[in-house]
Formats: C-alpha cells, structure tokens, sequence
C-alpha cells in the first residue's frame, strides 16, 4: 500500500484540480496498491491532523474545475532557514501527522513560499514532491507555472473589454494587473492586450517618461490609451528608497493602489480624464485553459511518476518541451522575475510599448 | 436622396456597432439613394458640426466589434423640460448643424438622458428616431435594451471567476456590479452566478439582514458566500434620509464605494474575512453578445423601416417577441426599474436568495 | 413530507441542471419537509425504477455545469392520445413505479415529445408540473426555452470562426445549425453570426434564388459568403411532394445532410469553392450561459411554488416578462414554429438576408 | 525608404493579423523611412502584381482580429528543389514583381510548403524573412507556432461541449481534430478535454486495443467514452500498406472520414451508440488567444529587427523562452511531428490515456 499525502497550499488558481487528477489518475493507473489523503486547506491540514481519505471518484470532472476541492490557505511561517520556536512546533505537528498517518511521501501544490516550506519539510526527512502552482509564474525551475496563462487571458479580456469602452470615449485606461514582486502577468496580458504602456516592479518607471508616451500618442491622433500596471509596480524614486523610508512613504499614501496613484498623477499633469479598473481576484478564479490543463496533467502526471519511482526532494517543472525533476533545495527561496533585458522586453520596447524608463 | 444623421450617446456598450449596421443596411438595402452622415462624439458632434460622411463599407465586420465607430460622450445638458440659456443655445446649434446638413432625420442611440434629449430636438421640429442603448436596461418602453444581456456576461463571469477563489478561501466575497439607480444587470448576474446576497437600489438593505443571511449559511456548514452589491445600492437607514441629509453623510465616507462599505461593516460584525472586487467598466466593453447582435440587428432594421415611412418622433423597443415603436414623448424622463413586487424577486426569494429586506 | 420526483427526458441541453437546482432549493427552502427522487435516464427510470434520493447537496455547484446530473434518454413512446397496447403497459409501469414510490407529484424537464407524455400521464391521474427544455426553442406555451440561448451562442460562435477564414480565403461557407422541424436556432444564430443566407425549414428554399443572392454578393465585390441552413431546411421543389414521394427521394439521396446537397449545388452552379462545417453536438453541450441560468432558475423556482401549492399539470413558461403556468394540456402535440410573415424575418429581408424564397 | 513586401499564404489561422502587426509597427517605429506592401492573397499576389501599399493605420486595432487581412491562397507549387518548367516560370514572375517594386525584401507567414517556397525565393536571392503560421504546429525550427494554442482552445472547447452531452446520454462520442500528418493539435485538445483515447498519426492504432480500452471503462462503470482523432489518424494496417496499395484502399472507402469509419467498427464491434463530431474549419478561426497574441507580437517584432538588422534567409521561432533565427534552408521541407517516445507522450500513457497502440 503506497500512502500519498496531498495539499494545495497559498492563494489559489485555476488548474490545481486539474494537477491533482493528473497525479490521482496516474497513481491509480499505476496498478499499485494506492491510498491518497487530501489535507484540508493546506499545511493547516497537515498541522491539525485535517484530512479526508480520497476516493478515484472525487477526482472525477474536476478537469475543468477552478479552485481547489481540498481548498487552501495561506501558508503557515515567513519560513526562515533555521525556523524559530512557534515554527519549530509547527514542523513538529507536521512531521507527527505525516508519521501518524503513515505516509509514503507528501505531494505538495503551492507557489514559492509554499515550497519553501515543502523544501523544509524534506530537510527534516519527509518524502516530498513539489508542484510549481501560481498565477505569477515567478518559480523558479520552471519555465512555466500551472495557473499563469489562465490568469493571463482573464487579465487579457479585461484589457480587451477596457480597449473598447477607451477607444469610444477617448479616454486614458489604466488595468491593474496581479502580481506583487514580478510582472510576468502584466508583461503578457499588457502585449496580448495591445497596451501602450506597461509598467512592472522590475522596471521602476519614471512617470515623466510615462506622460511623454501618452503625448506622442495623442501627437500621432491616437484618441485613447491603455496602460497596464502591476499591483507592484513602483516608480524610480521609489525604489531608490531605502526599506524604511519607503514603509514609511506608504503609510502616507492616500490612494488604494498604486495604479490611483498613477492615475491621478496623469490627469493632473495632462489634464485627460483617466479610468482605472482592477479585476482583481478574478485573475485566479474560473476554469483552467487548455494550455493550463495540459501542463497541469503533463506535471501530475510526471509528479506521480517520481513518486513511484520513490524519488522524493524534487519540484516537477517545464524546462523547454519536457517535463523535469528540480531539486527543491534548487527551487526555494528564488524568484524568477522579468529581466529587463530580456528578449521579450527588448521586443516589446522595439514595438513601441513604453516601459516607462 | 435620403440624409440620415446618427450619432452615440452617453456611456458606451457593446451592440452600439451591430446597431447602427442594423440601421445602415437597412437603408441601403431598400433601393433608394441614402447618405449616412456620421456626428464624432455624441451629441458633441451636432453641435459643434463634427461629423463624416459614411459609406457602406464603414458598416461592414462591425456586427461583432464592441465601442463605436463614431464615439461617443456624455450628453449635453442635464435635461429640463423648459432648458436654459446656455441649453438653449445648444439646442440651436444642434438644429442649425442638421439644417446645414440638410438631413432628413436624426438616429439617436442612446439612452435615458439621451432619449430626454433626443424628444426635446423632436418637440424642436427635427424628425428624430431613438434607439435603445444601456447596459442598464432602464429605459422606458422596451423589455430589454442592447448591451444588456453583454454585460450581465460580463458580470456573471466575474461573479463565476470568484466563486473558485471563494470556495477554496473559504471566505465572503463582494461583487460591486454597475448600476447606479436601477438593479436590472446585478440582479440578473447574481442569480446567474449563483449569489447567495443581492443588494439592489430599489430594495433598500438592512445589514442586520444580511449578517444573518450569512450566518445562516455559516451554520449550514457552507464555507463561503458570494453577495453581488449594485453600486447604487443603498442601506433602509440612508433611504429614508432627505437628499440634502444624504448628501452630507456621503461628504464624510471613507469607502470609495457602497461595497466596501458593506464589507468592512460585515468583517466587524462577523469576524470574517471580506473580499470586494470591481469588474467596473469591463462591464460595458467586448464583443456583444449573440443575444444583443439579434436585437441590435432588429432594432436597427425597424429604426431604418421607420424612417422610410417617414415615421419620426419614436424609439423602437422590443415588446413581447416585437420590435414596435415608443412616442420619445412617452419614453423621456421614465426609469424602468426593478419592481420589489415582481415575478422574477419573487422566484428569487422563494429559492433562498437574501435581499436584506 | 412532500415527495417530488424528478426526472430529465430528450436530448439534453445546457441549463438542466440549472433548473432542477432551481426547484430544488426553493422546495428545500420552504420550510417543509421534502423528498427528491431522481429518476434515472429520463422516463426508463421511472418506467424501470431506477432512482436515487437525492439530497440538497447534490443540487450544490451544479447551476454551471451542462447536461444532466441524472441522465437522460428519448422519450420512450411515439405518443398517440390513445396508445397501443405496449404503449398501455409502459404507462402502467410508470403509474406504479409513481405509486410505489408515493410520489407527491413528477417534474418533468423535457421538449415537445416529453411533455406530451408528460400530459398523458397528468390525464391518468398523476400529479405532473413540466419544464420546458429545448435548444430548439419550439414548445408552445412559452416565449423562450432554457437550452436555447446558449445553443444560439455555440452556433454564432461557430459562424464567427469560420467568417474569419470565409473572409481570408474568399469562399462560400456554409454553417449547418440543429434544428430538424423548427428554425429558430438557426434563425438567430444566422442573424448573430452576420449570414448572408438563412435556409430554415418553415420557409422553403429556391437554389435559384440562393445562387442569385451569391452572385450580388460577388458583384458588390464580397469575397466570401456565409450561409446558415437548419438542419431540417428543405427545397422548394421537395415541399410540395407527398411524404410519401419524399421518403422516396431521400432514400437515393447522396449527401450526409441537407447542407451538402446544397453546397454541391452551389459549386456545380457558380463554380464557386464552397466548404460546409457542421457543429452537431457541440450545440447541446457545455455551460449554460447567463441568460439561461436567470431563466431556469426563474422556471425551477416557479415550478416548485406550483407545488407547493399543489397546483398540478402545467408547464411553467416565460410570458413577456413573468414566469406563468401553461396548461399541459395546451401544450402536448403543439409546435412553435418560425412564422415566415413575422416581425423577426421582416427585419431581416428588409437588411438583405435572403432566405431563399 | 525600406521596402517591405508581405504575404500570407497556406491555410489561414488567428494570429496572422497579430503577426503583421507585430512587424510593421516595430518597422514604423524604428524611425526609418519605410513602406510596406501587402500582396493579395498571398504568392498569387506576389505573382500576379496584385498588391495593396499599406498604411500604418491598416495595422491599428487588427491584434485580436482572426483571419488575414491581406487574404491567402494555397501556396502555388507542389515544390521541388529542382521545380519543373511550370514551376521555374512561377518564380520568374514572383522575382519580376519583387524587383518591380523595389522591394528590400519579403515577409513571408505561412506553414511548413510556403517556407519550402520562401526557402527557394531566397536561393534565387531575394531577401526572405519567414513566420512560422500553422494551427498544426509542425514546422521545425520553433518550439510553437503561432495559430497552434488559438487552435488547440477551439478543439478542446468542442471536447467540453461534447463531454457534457457524452455524460448525459452514456454515449461514445469521437471528435475529430484537424491535423493530417501530425497530431500535435489533437494530442494537445485530447489531453485538454479529458479523452479517454486519443488517435495520432504518428501512433497507428489497433482497432482491437481502442475496444479493450472502451470496455474497461464499462467495466469501471464509466457510462461515457470521448475519443479524440486526428484527420490523419491511421490504423496500423493501413500504415503497414505501401502508399500504392492504401491509395487504392482509400478509393473504396465509404466514409466521408478516418473518424466516421473508426465509429462505425466500433458500434459495430461493441453495439454501443457513437456520435462522430467534426469542429471541422472552426478551428482555424476566430479571435487569436492570449498566448498567440504574445507569440506573434514577439515574432513579427523578432522579423522586423532581422529587416532593419538586413538579416535574410531566416525564418524566426521560439526556442525555449527566446525568439531566435533559424536559417530557411534547416526549415524548408522538414516536419516536426509528434515523437511516439517523448515525455509528453509518455505522461499521458502513465495517466491511462490509450493510444491504441
């Protein structure tokens, strides 16, 4: 009997379902002996002993399924290498739990401080396996994350949806884009949706630069523009900050996000009218799209296929047309950001998007 | 030669292109010499004699493109039966462009304050046909208005997209839906996306009512809720206030919208978690739906039959399974809202849904 | 205790589970304590007592999903009013499996065959309400059947793909709709998707005309033509014969369907390369879209308040804006059919779309 | 002044227009002096002198328009290295109008026969830049075609319509994808849509082990079936024919497909009812998705720098993240099919997925 615990673990996506059947339906294929547990949202699960035993049916027509039927949460400590008392107790619980239960190996869906944990937890001994879940696409060890081209084309449709309400009113449009720390998100859904503008944490923006673009559009009788901002996008001046000063600019900060903030910046120095609309939460919700539910069966599938040949410490990734095992001592702790010399910027910058630097 | 004159009106949405091809091949199509004289801009157009002349090919593959080909603005004046100086003078040089232009009569897509307008240029002598545009589908006169049924789309794929991220977050989350004095589009999008809240302007809300709406879920052992909120929105308390006191409490609120304000007001009364997302003006853009290119395609069509009869002074409105024509004397100034009475609130409270009343 | 059961007949279509969720809820939300049988595989199950009780989690999550939760499968008998005798014993097993069961009434989700049968069983005595399922919007008695606002979006989307390769290739393309006696599918799906003909049953087809209104197109320079033809469109030439004499004809028939016969015509005709695409299925599938999900929860709840109050065989249907009862028996053996002299196809001649009369 | 020409040839796909885009507003907005012309219908314009000069307005709003705006035809000869003398004269008129127009060289979007030919434009020296257009993702020399994922959407999308219908009626259901040689398209939607059996025409299949795999799901108790099939899927019979001997086989066929036949012997072989499904030319068309929006905008930038580089004989492709040039003469006459071996293969076996081999 091979006994799988399982978990989904940190703010949810579109195709978790669909990698959980991809690993459910291939260890049952296996023709092993095969018990899955599904951990009740996320490692609180593993921690407060959670769970419930699955069925081959419970992973059933959940393909197309968004959300996640073990649900989740956020994950349990700002992990530290060496975890403080409160998060050694939590370990603790964890590793009890896992031992309780009898469990073969963990498999773990989560994004990078979710791995970061997983990775933790198979430095303490447990058998892990890691699967690379985010909209944000900012894994490291992967070229893509299962989530990100579904949050892409909903970020998409509502530049598209913006683009003609814009066009027929003339007006400046800013989207606001999910993604703290990385501007993958924005950067795709900005070039699909045709935005003039794209700004990115990775890229502080000068709003000089930005009102300057605005200008020779509306030099060149362009009536409207759509610009595309990452909740995380942050000015030259900004970043230059120290974390101090910065923390304590923000307290002062009178709008929501920093896209108001730009916004109003815009309409005060060229007196057009400016809209912002933020999708917000929607970007992580709705159905997988068929890139998604590919990529999410193709690294299930792989995911389980590790654990049958009991190699345990990996992340599952994409690495060009391949599905690979990554060392999750590899994967914790970095991040994949935009690099602003990269191919994509270099061609987005020669289209004449303006990335406001 | 038949001189037709058309422009859009107001805010934007997504059948105003199918509309006017409607319109256009219509009058083409009838054998007679027709020009298509096309105002920039809404009403700004005649009045300030900004306008191009069409040609067929100007309609063609717009049947599917969202916004307008003309653009559009705000109308011109907050309308009164017996207007102004300054509205007066407007109006003549409305009469003066249409003179100049020697047209024949005058297509007007827009909605309630447009259609005011569009009757006060008929009582004026000019042969004026009305088209009904709103997202809103407030007008007076027909069952439904173009650009309706699009954005309940729209709003209903929102309300979907939150759903996932709500069941595996397990937490109450708030769709803010257009809508500032009428409910049509939340209340049609609430009951497709499945919300266990609707909060609409015509059915003020006690939050009382909707706590225990929520609670009562809680005890169900139902993990979250969806609450679809009109922005118009308003609580039994500011509802009974004058104008002039309401005013005055708006002045001092902290929310940007009447959602948020239902949200911070649900987290401290229940402890939970609240999330509020804004799809915004997303709602009014995109590709129309299939429902709204028939009857835009209809409505357009009967708009050009009226006018080759020379029948003027009226919108055209679906009625029953019918395009018939409205007096604009009977639509001006009438709001069609949501009756608390009605059929449709009725099967909706009988399944459960919570108003707050 | 209430005992209701239910059961789904005929083809399915994408809001059936919608609607039985509907009726469930508010029958679970009336305070009294109620019952659902679900019969399995439409009338079989009733007929062979096959069922499952079901439980108000089941109706949970199911407003989004096509097809049926309970299964479906043809109607079981050609009705006549008076039936033979096989036609005697399955009724009576029905009757038995109802009274075994002791049923308090039937809910019967299905079209124009079902709720015939279902009308025959409410004039045996049984307590039946019926729901009026269709993608093929035919059912007398109602404005609108759940089912066929989505087939619409399937269809015009179909159009919609294929204009865009009509229109790069410059060739004729035919779309073939469902719809086997009735146009309506076809009808909008034709007027949505921009055709430029509209072959529908109800009114018969002149390829004369169908190739004269091509040949203006290719005058006027239009690279491309779009035709939509209902599957059941029919000649002229093949109206006027016997069925006798058509049944005949039919047999040395050569062509899959309808649409091929007319597409080889047309090439034989103008030399012309012409392409026929034929959705089939996909028309019933996927989800329902937000229009039938307001309308089948509208449906589902009415339905339940009808048995709440004991009010028995109807059929529920959409009258101008409210859901009203429609007597069974007004409704059995009744086809809504496309009237050729109608308001919807005088717009659409009057824009140009042939309908090859 | 840099004169560009630019074509599109083959069969059309959805992001041929995002592609141009992406080519000419990087030119315009390199500050050069430059004109593009657009060739009607692709190598029949270059041919014939049939050419429209382009403005840079032509280029505006066409990034989420399917189709081409410059028309396609099929690419003009069945290439040889050595063509014949029909063929010979074809290219002497190709490089009369190149040298006509004065152009700087051509741009050419299209699939794996019209690189063959753009390959051969550049040995006889002209300057050739390559885009890699193909819904069937089987050129060499890119990780991902442009047209591919738009594809692949439509494909799975006709699966999920189906699955719906397919569990409702406990049928087996085949959907047929395009894709004559390859299965790139159908492996892709296949593994999307959930299909139990998936039929390549790089995996000849064994009618026998579809069977098998059809009644172990019987035997399962799984009421339903989807089989996706590639149009060039081919038993192993057939495979093993010389392409004499299948060429006679073909012309006894009496199936208007591979799909219709593989129904027929299976309800032949298990009596169980099978509905064949043929999105059929749906899948060229249509608005282009999020990801080959990005693809082309990255492509037909990557093209235009090449231009303004004067690096010809390239076709550009994506490999791994980047975009790079791959030499025309690697490209031409190679074709990248699906590895029977290969990882994503393999996954997809490990899950149960039967390929009938």
């Amino acid at each position: 009997m091979l006994r799988v615990g399982m978990l989904t673990s940190g703010g949810d996506c579109q195709s978790l379902n669909a990698t959980m059947r991809g690993v459910a339906k291939t260890l049952y294929n296996s023709g092993k002996d095969v018990e899955i547990i599904g951990f009740i949202e996320g490692y609180k699960g593993l921690m407060y002993n959670n769970y419930k035993v699955m069925k081959p049916g419970d992973f059933s027509g959940i393909l197309t399924e968004g959300g996640t039927i073990l649900g989740t949460s956020r994950q349990p400590f700002k992990l530290m290498r060496v975890p403080d008392a409160e998060g050694r107790d939590k370990v603790e619980e964890m590793k009890k739990t896992y031992a309780r239960l009898k469990l073969d190996c963990l498999v773990v869906l989560g994004g990078n401080g979710s791995q970061k944990t997983s990775n933790l937890l198979s430095e303490e001994g447990l058998n892990v396996v890691g699967l690379p879940k985010t909209i944000d696409n900012d894994l490291w060890g992967t070229d893509m994350t299962f989530g990100f081209q579904s949050a892409v084309n909903i970020a998409t449709n509502a530049i598209d949806c913006i683009h003609t309400t814009a066009a027929s009113h003339g007006r400046v449009f800013i989207v606001e884009v999910m993604g703290h720390k990385v501007g993958w998100l924005t950067l795709h859904a900005g070039i699909a949706g045709g935005a003039d503008i794209i700004l990115l944490p990775e890229i502080p923006y000068d709003i000089e630069k930005v009102v300057k673009a605005l200008e020779k559009r509306n030099k060149e009788g362009k009536r409207f523009s759509i610009i595309a901002v990452a909740e995380g996008a942050i000015s030259k001046e900004d970043s230059e900050l120290t974390k101090k000063e910065l923390k304590k600019k923000n307290l002062n900060r009178v709008y929501p996000s920093v896209s108001y903030e730009i916004g109003a910046q815009i309409q005060e120095m060229t007196g057009q009218e400016v809209r912002v609309t933020v999708p917000g939460h929607m970007q992580r919700g709705g159905e997988p799209c068929a890139y998604d539910r590919v990529l999410s069966t193709r690294l299930g599938a792989a995911a389980a296929n590790l654990i049958l040949k009991k190699q345990f410490g990996y992340m599952v990734g994409l690495r060009d047309q391949d599905i690979v095992p990554v060392p999750l001592s590899e994967v914790a702790g970095k991040l994949k950001s935009v690099d602003p010399e990269s191919s994509i910027i270099k061609e987005a910058k020669s289209l004449g998007i303006c990335f406001g630097d």
